[in-house]
């Protein structure tokens, strides 16, 4: 709360003295040369206003704060799931998108999570703080075993199948925090490697003969919060074993206990349990072209989210980001040309399942698909764009970025975005794509943990967030621009 | 992790070049003067030697290591509390103190804590991260209660006695980390408004007639983890009604709820309950001066902490720097003349407990105790010294000051030191004392949290901290100086 409230105050100031200045005369015809045979002078004006406007307007938190605080956990399936889905249809509806409705799809299985106690019980007892990692099966009462600790994935599948591991419980320490990422990894390439045993480990850890799998939660904070994730994933054949994550400060306890030597008992005792299919839904709202609905723009975020925090910055933040850009192009005098899509995924966190749906539903529409972009990293500021479009129109997506770049936006000239999370999928689908890539510092310290809520969100960064997308897709809607590849 | 091993990086670098050219030579006849004729010269040279030894030796840390991770939450009369007695008796001898003993008293009231959970029913449903105060009251069974939140003790206080809360749940919504002290009140001025409610809440909640009391945890951070504290404070016939502290994120989720205007209702169901009397103990190491033990100073920190962490700043710190401090000094060539001896206390976190029985058991002693201070505050850097001494001897400890000066720490000519926490006790009966303040910024975001884990320790602060108190009171026990007022 005095963070939020030292930055409103630099951010006013900021806004006053800062960035006023910038607008309009200075940006469009002076320093920043925008190339007006390319972007329409009239346009780059309105897409100025408008980046200005956002920087004010706190409509972004707002709905954050609105679906953390009515919606709250909204895990696929859950009755905090339905609720979602409502809230959103409502919140659309109150924002004044033209068309609101739902695409339902069904989800082969549920989920109750259950219960989770992890108890040190040897050589000295200790209570730890886990969570069940997403669709895991249970203990069936208690389970008692030694830990063998993995520095890695790798080190794990090392280990020879059968029955290496028979009677123990296999422990993954690696550290997103402490990972140092070779070169052509990026700087979250530990989130990658983290995720490996977060995805595979129960799997891999049965196949040699372990009772049960545990790793040190994927995030880069050192709070005693579980980071859960994942989920759905056994294999046939092979023994369901139960998957928990440990609370960075619980792992690195486990760790100095194994670390004198002699042998570490764990007791671990989960209710959580595997049921039948459930449905869910995408939520649509359309701001309607003034041209009609046949060419569309996709603004995407998911509207589920794990189930132990409020969902703020995973992704309640995409959520209010995404409308409220949306909804701040339909306050213009009139309709942009083509329509504009915020699509509200389901079930992202289980595997991109609403996406998938959406996808299926949509393949004879691609092409309708001008251009599209999600926010599924935290309430951060963008700090480069990347398009993802024909060669073509790269020089004008460039163009477009000038007129974002006072907000501190670098411009990457990979062309290779395709779109993140959700949006991926339609991106690899052909969906001509921008990557807005956010600082998501914050987000790897709080997503899918107890800890991801509202507070969390800094509201000025936020409006950021709106200010870098309103006007891209504002141009994106006005001009005749074919950005396929 | 990463922090403590860059931290280590830096430090190392920091030992080498920057520290070592201010020791001995530069400092003991050089630019910081010290006089020679208040503070013999080969005395100061062993001082300066020891600060440098303190700043490579990570015997503090490993102190907190070890009562972390062998021991963990050690609330007084638990299972926990014992185990924390035998573990510091064995590293006391372990260190090499010559003398080690216990001091047994007994705790009126003991505590289970059972289990609480907090939900909001309506207008949106959710489940609240919270903790039951200090020998709270169970709640029998499920309680639910509309809500009246204040913001302040005060407008709790302001309400008429008699049934103006009847039926429902008073929230004191005051936040530490939002609070601007008055000139006239330390930094941490919003730590006593905090506790005022904390302490004293459940009293007078249930006076106006309130069927149970929680309050905005009080700390500095906005963790989802609940800040514990204070108990052992129901008053003759008022009603014991129930206390919980809720943590900062579900604070603010519950004053969301409640800033749109219609009931917002709580259910609570606590299974505490206050149980018969307890034992437990103070533990003492003492290096024992080569002119025996008539005259001591007294080094303290307490060895009891809440039971949700693993009290590592508070108060696994003071532990480490002090048992490290005394066991430096009792590393030295020869004994120094005074004996050193550190106390930790027991039963700190109810009430002072421990210290109150060591004060009686001492009190035909209370002049053999020459100097005293107390580290309870974390394990951050000191940046202030004050002394609490008379006025003869301010000029010594100013001189001893010196020696310390290089660490970045700044001298307050106040002279009003009574000791802090449990040493406050012995600083009034008339105990000279030194305030060592610390920077306590990791303290108040963990304390009395599940979050105060081993991992939340800085290296390289614990050495400045021994590096602090070491030189000091090497120097007390060597000189024959009477502190006394």
């Amino acid at each position: 709360m005095r963070a939020e409230r030292i930055r409103t105050i630099i951010y006013s100031v900021a806004g006053a003295i800062l960035l006023s200045p910038l607008a309009i005369a200075g940006e469009s015809v002076g320093r920043l040369q925008i190339d007006h045979s390319i972007i329409p002078e009239d346009l780059a004006n309105n897409a100025i206003l408008l980046r200005e406007k956002a920087l004010l307007d706190n409509l972004p938190v707002d709905i954050v704060e609105s679906i953390t605080t009515e919606v709250g956990p909204r895990r696929v399936g859950t009755e905090g799931d339905k609720r979602a889905i409502a809230w959103a249809q409502a919140k659309f509806e109150e924002l004044g998108f033209d068309r609101v409705w739902t695409e339902e799809f069904s989800v082969e299985r549920g989920w109750n999570r259950g219960k989770v106690t992890a108890e040190i019980v040897a050589p000295y007892p200790h209570n730890l703080v886990a969570t069940a990692l997403g669709y895991s099966v249970g203990t069936d009462g208690d389970l008692v075993g030694d830990i063998v600790e993995f520095a890695t994935f790798d080190d794990l599948l090392a280990v020879p199948e059968g029955d290496s591991l028979k009677g123990k419980i296999a422990f993954v320490s690696f550290s997103m925090a402490d990972y140092e990422p070779p070169p052509e990894e990026s700087e979250f390439g530990g989130y990658g490697q983290g995720t490996r045993a977060r995805g595979r480990g129960h799997v891999e850890a049965a196949k040699r003969g372990a009772e049960a799998i545990v790793i040190r939660s994927v995030g880069t904070d050192n709070n005693r919060t579980a980071h859960t994730g994942s989920g759905y994933g056994y294999e046939d054949g092979v023994k369901k074993i139960p998957a928990a994550a440990l609370s960075a400060p619980d792992a690195t306890l486990l760790q100095n206990m194994l670390s004198r030597g002699g042998p570490v008992t764990m007791k671990l005792n989960m209710t959580s349990e595997i049921t039948g299919p459930v449905v869910s839904a995408n939520v649509i709202g359309e701001i309607t072209g003034r041209e009609g609905s046949d060419e569309f723009l996709v603004l995407g975020a998911h509207l589920d989210s794990w189930d132990e925090g409020t969902g703020a910055v995973d992704d309640g933040a995409g959520v209010g980001a995404m409308m409220a850009t949306a909804a701040l192009i339909g306050q213009m005098d009139e309709r942009p040309r083509r329509s504009i899509r915020v699509l509200l995924f389901g079930a992202e966190e289980i595997g991109l399942v609403g996406v998938q749906a959406y996808g299926k539903a949509h393949q004879e529409e691609i092409n309708n698909h001008v251009l599209g972009a999600e926010v599924d990293s935290g309430g951060g500021r963008i700090n480069t764009l990347t398009s993802g479009v024909g060669d073509d129109s790269v020089a004008v997506v460039h163009e477009m970025y000038k007129l974002i770049a006072p907000l501190g936006i670098e411009w990457s000239d990979a062309n290779d975005a395709t779109g993140d999370s959700d949006m991926g999928v339609l991106g690899r689908a052909g969906m001509p794509a921008l990557g807005f890539n956010q600082n998501s510092n914050d987000y790897f310290m709080y997503h899918h943990t107890p800890n991801d809520t509202f507070d969390k969100i800094i509201p000025e960064d936020m409006r950021y967030l709106v200010a870098a997308y309103a006007p891209i897709f504002y141009l994106a809607a006005e001009m005749d621009i074919d950005f396929r590849k």
